[in-house]
């Protein structure tokens, strides 16, 4: 029943680099934000990498992949980027592993001003928690079969697809 | 299977006043809150009242009895104080509604630093869309039966009652 | 003695753009920034443009002259992107005008977290009451004359020309 | 020409205590707030006491002087509460000593949503470079001589006293 947190980078984890103004990567935000959640409960925090999901190739997924598989937790909530986080899930869908897994990301990075970032984090330890096995994408407190929704870009949020 | 959020006040909603230096009640921030969150699904926000949840007597949770009762959604979310949301659930649950009811709060308020309050959020709504008709309370990503969980008030958290 | 703030842009300025993940610019801050400040005498406020210092041409600083000009305040304040803060500080100095002009901005937007953007506008307003007709660059709680400074990009401060 | 950052607690100071829903001291925020603000210059920092400026006493005010004399810096900013600032001020005033001394502090705690601390402080800071030898009183982007402001408790402002 215990829980792991890997964070892979994303919009969620990005942070704004002062010297040339551009937002890109530093040490995680999520032992931050974890301890804000109070989380009652003992749980292992993994930083695999940190990249843009626009950047991840087969290799780094193959990296999640390993995690998920090696991790002794049955629960799993992967921080990911959103615009190919259904590629990954994908990818670890296809290993059936008897584990609880569940995809989240941020639509706005937890350190800029409106995130959605401890809203989707909330919800994602939730699903984790409270779904079946199988590969499940947790954002704005919906609970999606990985592969029945896609990201609706135009709109900035995920959407079930039909 | 719609939504609706009620909020009723509590820490989770708490002002600071620059006039006398105190926290108290303003406009909710849940608007707010629940336009960060993106939510994809239509849902209902209804403001029933905003006090301290020690303030709290048995008119107002007779109020909040009869804010599940008439709303015609299936799934509620009530935002509450923290120091008697199990007393509150206890009145709710006696009246056996054929509806899920997720309470939620927050240890620290929404407009404070390192807030919990979007994370409770997050895994409130989520709940709401998991969890059958029944009354919870979702603290710190963990979904309790309302009847099995006491705040540990040393220690700032909600645990499961042995 | 009165004042007016003069919002063009810059760092200060920049939101995060969800559907593309870009920082750019969308309605100043500035308003919202100035509220909380509580500035107890009246000002006047005036979004010019919002742009990129890097973008900004020679018709751009002849607008913002021109508004230095026709203002009738006699103490103006100009939020403005920190790379070209100083060639936009030596065309308002060459006008020779017997105001007291003070360029602000910021290494990190208002909007993302660890912002010096409040910091830096309650340095320069009080810079702005504080010192005699000519044109200042306040950054980080120093006055510098404005050709008595330059951007040391590699540090992200500014520092006094020797 | 060198500058002593002084915390005494007040408002601009105060922490949520999530165990009892009171807001009170703990660590000094003003190393982060200071850290943020990118000084280029260096600063001594001074944790001198941690009250509310309601609680502080003869005894506070002549360890807030003792600090004042036994510092080597020329340029002072005092971060206190808004209640008794004036009061203080007087104290060091009586004093006449040879120093720019600037006391500042916040309607809105620096950790609470909306603040007006780092307006203030980059205010104070500014002023206490710009200021000859005295007391001045830093709120809202203006510089008070001590003896000529007080605090209108209904408005939640500093104003000039006729």
């Amino acid at each position: 029943m215990s829980l792991r947190i890997i964070a892979t980078g994303g919009t969620f984890d990005k942070h704004y680099n002062p010297l040339d103004g551009s937002l890109g990567f530093g040490d995680s935000v999520l032992p931050e934000a974890l301890a804000r959640a109070r989380l009652a409960e003992p749980y292992a925090f993994q930083s695999l990498m940190a990249i843009d999901s626009l950047d991840m190739n087969d290799d780094h997924r193959q990296q999640i992949l390993s995690a998920c598989k090696s991790a002794p937790e049955g629960r799993l909530v992967i921080v990911h980027g959103t615009d190919t986080m259904r590629d990954t899930a994908a990818v670890i869908a296809a290993a059936r592993l008897d584990k609880t897994i569940v995809l989240t990301g941020a639509m706005i990075p937890y350190l800029i001003d409106g995130s959605d970032a401890m809203f989707n984090l909330g919800s994602a330890i939730t699903a984790a928690r409270l779904s079946p096995p199988g590969v499940w994408i947790a954002m704005h407190a919906q609970v999606f079969a990985w592969n029945e929704v896609h990201k609706n870009r135009a709109a900035g949020i995920f959407e079930r697809t039909d």
